[in-house]
């Protein structure tokens, strides 16, 4: 019997759950079921996700946007956290991950998977470090394997959607990456989590070396494996090096046993990357893991921008996702600096959706264009009230203009009365006139 | 007797101007005076602009940051603009561009001028556009030629480094508009006038018909040209289309013309394009002008973001320097809005500089990584003052970290104790002490 929408897709069957992706993306069923039986496209629906809508990811679809929330030790506040998720679903974002390590993580879980009806995401690694640290009062170091599984259960058994594990993180990539020297060595979370653990207990990575166990959990809820890049480059000087494209080989060949297996897979990616890098990223990946969905962290084309990484990521991201990548992580102008506040999330959100959009229009993605063709249509006959309803963001739009004060000329106070196009539409009636 | 640089390189004379170009760029003044012989590099600086630096622009240099300031007959407040003016340059704008509009527009173009040492544009058409209007009481249509021409030698006198003139909106040009069809026809404010003018006047644009005049004022003050596209597109559906390029190939000739007198010459650029057609814009521009540096206005990646163009902006500015666009003229959050406020203007020079920072090092421009490398070590070390220092902003990423109350771990309140910097440096350690 069939559990997942990779089996169903394969067994030739349209499920309830390709019909409402297909109505969301405006295709055919039958193109997503396509997608799904050739790895192409996921559905992110974990079968206990009862308030949650099904998420189809990839190939030929809309390129989605994902906001990281969630507590840290130094900020526990539970009631933030829940508004920064209804102002990301509001602000457009198609997912949400809870990042939670500060304060009680079960409970602010499950808050925010029942606050809105957005994707979710989790790092299940962070809960298995946490219980290690904070109830059993021992290190990360100290956790058991079933410690690690018993925490993904844990994430699938509250309807988590999709799970970010580290499992190319083995001791050939370590391995690879001491050798080759960085500047910044590990920057993903549970990528050092992972490779502090392998150090202090000298064993191979539990989430490569269970990898059956893994897929047997996440099959069963058809929980969508986000296989992780631990390798990750922190800064522009460490992308593209041989840990991190190894690491990519690696999460290339776990994608094929997982969709063998009848598992979704997404694959994580950069990162911190120079600009002139990016496609070869994106096209590396498509290569190795035979065309699965890309969800990429940026990326990043600087680092000297901190206050302003919404901006680094939403160039990287576009060209991310102009070349292919399938799903962006946002990053807010808070990153390497703190945990975001709630109008960080905001803007990041929007930077995001800015990238996602311009490149779908890029990739020919149904409708993306039409929506900037209403929007010049409006433009051109100074129709704000159009204008604000097609903008990404109508309420800053609509503030900006109207703090500048609205002159009677209906142009506005950039230009005024000599407005490029009101001054053109006398020019055309001149013309017109005059008869030529 | 040599008057412009262009002059001088072409004679093999390494000029004082050269030198300091040279020095602010990191490379040889052989360098910069070869680079201006074969018109791909050109030094904006008027013989009369006493307090401006020589700004050296084009190919192997730093991408440059230009930012559009000035009045409109809305908004005449002198000290606001001069307030922007310090903001741009104090956020590293290269340039200034006055495109005043309102009040005292010769006032406030010299007070603009006198207040920074910047390198300063302008559009002389407004000028003689504004003089027609306010001051003769008559329409824009009823400017003479030699209006037209008087406004430049006004600009020139001042001290002007480089004027937008929109010599290639011609009849041709303009038939091709028509035939072709467009949603936004032309939205450059100076392109609007001078087509208007042509229609009501039935006569070819005199900055067309008597291009050797303008040649002769420019090199008299070695004020460089910067040939303005009219026909940029004013929304993603008219980009690249028959009428800007037809547009840019009369560009190519006049920059042919202009070289030819030894007078320096830039190109001017869109405006609002896909972001899979920049680089072929970019290609075209420098085949078709042989080479001559471009100066692009945006390109914007989608028109649905009002409030947030200075994020669509700094997209498609780093992608348009990455394939060789040499100036970035920035976007501010309220283009499309309102006259932008003294904090917009940060907010786009930074975005831009962010743009063109990405793009230098993906061209490999001199120094550029070294920075990303700086940060990235000092990141690596948790040093904070290290990584302000190197920062783009560093007051707001100083205040921002500020805000969220430094804790004692030394890390960011993102992850705490858990920040992955951290964890890997235990672990990097837990490796060393196992001897492995």
């Amino acid at each position: 019997m069939a559990t997942t929408q990779l089996e169903y897709a394969r067994q030739g069957i349209i499920t309830d759950k390709m019909k409402e992706a297909a109505l969301a993306e405006g295709v055919s069923p039958e193109f997503i079921r396509e997608g799904i039986a050739a790895g192409t496209i996921i559905i992110c629906h974990n079968i206990k996700h009862g308030n949650g809508r099904p998420l189809a990811v990839g190939k030929g679809l809309r390129t989605k946007v994902n906001a990281n929330i969630g507590t840290s030790a130094d900020d526990t506040d539970i009631t933030k956290e829940l508004e920064k998720a209804r102002v990301a679903v509001r602000h457009g974002a198609d997912a949400i991950m809870d990042l939670s390590t500060g304060g009680p993580v079960d409970e602010i879980r499950r808050a925010i998977i029942a606050e809105t009806n957005a994707c979710i995401g989790s790092v299940p690694l962070y809960q298995a470090a946490l219980d290690a640290v904070r109830t059993k009062k021992k290190a990360i170091v100290d956790m058991t394997v079933d410690d690690i599984f018993e925490g993904i259960i844990k994430h699938a058994e509250d309807g988590v959607d999709f799970i970010t594990v580290h499992c190319g993180v083995t001791r050939s990539t370590v391995e690879r990456m001491k050798n080759e020297g960085r500047l910044m060595d590990v920057v993903s979370r549970g990528g050092a989590f992972t490779v502090e653990w392998m150090a202090y207990n000298n064993c191979e990575n539990p989430l490569f070396e269970h990898f059956d166990r893994l897929l047997e959990i996440t099959k069963a809820y058809d929980m969508t494996l986000s296989l992780g890049d631990g390798f990750r480059p922190g800064c522009l000087a460490d992308a593209t090096d041989r840990a991190q494209i190894h690491e990519l080989i690696i999460l290339g060949e776990l994608t094929q046993r997982a969709q063998a297996a009848g598992v979704q897979v997404m694959i994580e990616g950069p990162g911190h990357v120079p600009l002139n890098q990016i496609e070869a990223n994106i096209l590396l990946q498509k290569r190795l893991c035979h065309g699965a969905p890309f969800y990429v962290l940026g990326p990043l084309v600087t680092d000297i921008a901190p206050g302003y990484d919404h901006i680094t990521c939403a160039i990287g991201g576009a060209i991310a996702a102009s070349a292919g990548a399938d799903f962006l992580c946002y990053v807010t102008p808070s990153e390497h600096l703190r945990l975001p506040s709630v109008e960080d999330v905001r803007e990041g959100v929007i930077a995001s959706r800015i990238a996602a959009h311009a490149a779908d229009i890029a990739k020919g993605v149904k409708g993306a264009m039409e929506k900037d063709i209403a929007m010049a249509k409006c433009r051109k006959k100074l129709d704000w009230e159009g204008q604000f309803n097609l903008s990404l963001d109508p309420e800053k739009a609509q503030r900006l203009r109207a703090e500048s004060g609205v002159a009677e000329h209906g142009a506005c106070t950039m230009c005024g009365e000599f407005c490029a196009y009101k001054v053109m539409d006398d020019a055309m009636e001149k013309q017109r006139a005059a008869g030529h």
